[in-house]
């Protein structure tokens, strides 16, 4: 399977210093022309679980061919292998902690680079540049993944702790994530609210409706998020915020006779 | 008149938690190769006046046939209607709050989205990725924007309060928006400004200049800003910090004579 | 020599209020099709040292024909001159503060626009938008540099202070900048750290290591940085707010002997 494009950038890196620029100059050397698009290089410092949770949403959205060239990689230049992953038709490359493990739990494969196979001196502390762009801009002029480096079967892919489904409209999951909004992702498939009669996080009892609107401004609401999770959300305000609840935090649905 | 791109991105989704990235995939599955251009995905959270104010200043910058994808949409999943635009050739896709009246309010021909059109189940909460992105996708493939649905006469374009001119040199306008360098853009038609000797915004009395390097450092200025309304700016300073002023606040051109 | 692009932005106008985006569709219209890269909009209002310091480490990063437009311009419709320079088969239009420098400096040749170039009236506060746009749309379209106007060799460039090398190991510099992860850059060449056994700064006494994570979590650490500088961080952590400092700060090399 060959790549082609577009080139999707994730990174931690800001855009003041010019680091992104850097890998951008890179990819457009080695590969005129190449279409490349920003997902984000807002991530926070080193937060590659943020950026692991982003990918996750949208790897799926680009079509095959798509690769990603993901830098959130605070291990870099130690003992933390590089990495490209082939899965459903995309690709991706980047640091060995995680950042990749969406891709890779969908049956990816799961390659090492070779580091040799850099066109320049590696400096150790910016792979994303010498090492990741230029893997990315050979997958792009249609190189064949294979050559890039042994596939293994250990990359570090994070356990997650499954939500539990007691009966029809009750279970106990957790809250995965906070976006932009202050809403709150949850690990609870959309499909378990049916039944629900309410969501319970810390000591607030929420409704459970079908958008943000079907409440009134300033009030909680549980519903079926676009990622089609369980989301939590208080209209025209923080979920967050106003439920006092982070990243962890128990969220349990309740039955409709309870 | 068909469209053909490029598709031009106004959201309040930030880069970090993926929407946006999302929202990319679509238009690219859906239009492999189209052109996409980010205008801003930091408008503040559901500040859709904000982003008018923004699509004002550029939209007819861009060449006839580029697509417009605004998605401030703090009312999604409401009975809040989708909208599609055709405004002197170019096309601006999103919901009907308001967000689109730069464009509608130039003779735009407006019409309400068949939301049967989408080629997914439309999530309840992001229209931004489910119908929006299908729709901008559709007319950059060379769609018929007639076939999107049928048009409408009772859009959502906010009335505007219009300053009023007393004579030459002597009018009376307001703030309409505080930019990133804290410059007060105001409604008052710069031609206006010919034959005022000051501006005055609460207690303080500014002169008239081409630009903000005609006064000393820290100084406050008046002058014709690059949307062709007077401007008001303090030098290597905030104006709206040192002027106390913001959206709203009264604005009066002073005439020479007195 | 001709361009052809890509045409790559660095600017401080943030996203938010449309001004990056009336460029954008300045150079669509202009140039249909033209690549556009984003390097950043959000340098720090008026902060064209920063500027600088980001396109010294990326310009040359790009190929030869690539078109870099800089706007970080606080002295614009004043009688500072707007600038286009080629350097090493790149090439840049901006004010004449110091923003373009880097290219300057590498033998680059600078010519002062003709403003009477314009397609339309100038803005006396957007030349980015009126003058600079144009004039890098009209070279990514393959025009000729020296049709916008004559060289010059008196463009402000401002002199470096040179960091002193007194023996192997042992030198005396200074910090250029703090990154977003609260590096350390310094003016230190990387190969001076060759031999040097520590790395003082202020109080502080650091050692020398290959990357970030040779040292323990919390630690400072002096390396050789991915632009070939001596380099200052703390692992997992801010290296200008644990050892206090920042732009300008002295940093002495000291030899293994001592």
């Amino acid at each position: 399977m060959s790549a082609g494009g577009p080139i999707v950038l994730l990174t931690d890196f800001g855009t003041v210093d010019g680091y992104a620029a850097e890998m951008k100059g890179v990819l457009e050397t080695l590969c005129p022309g190449v279409a490349t698009v920003d997902a984000s290089h807002e991530v926070p410092r080193g937060n590659y679980e943020a950026g692991a949770r982003a990918l996750e949403r949208y790897w799926r959205r680009f079509p095959p061919g798509t690769i990603y060239l993901c830098v959130i990689d605070p291990g870099v230049g130690t003992a933390r292998r590089p990495l490209v992953v082939e899965s459903e038709g995309r690709f991706a490359v980047g640091p060995d902690n995680g950042l990749l493990a969406p891709m890779i739990r969908a049956s990816g494969v799961v390659r090492v680079i070779r580091a040799d196979l850099a066109p320049v001196e590696i400096s150790p502390t910016f792979h994303g540049r010498d090492l990741f762009a230029p893997c990315a801009a050979y997958l792009a002029r249609g190189g064949t993944v294979s050559d890039l480096g042994p596939s293994v079967s250990d990359a570090v892919v994070p356990a997650v702790a499954a939500p539990v489904l007691f009966g029809p409209g009750q279970a106990r999951g957790a809250v995965t994530a906070v976006d932009r909004f202050g809403n709150l992702q949850t690990d609870l498939p959309g499909s378990w609210l049916a039944g629900a009669y309410a969501v319970e996080v810390g000591q607030h009892r929420l409704p459970v409706a079908r958008t943000y609107g079907d409440v009134r401004s300033g009030e909680g609401v549980a519903l079926v998020g676009s990622n089609g999770y369980v989301e939590i959300a208080v209209r025209d305000g923080s979920a967050a915020q106003v439920l006092g609840a982070g990243e962890g935090k128990a969220v349990t649905l309740i039955p409709a006779a309870s």
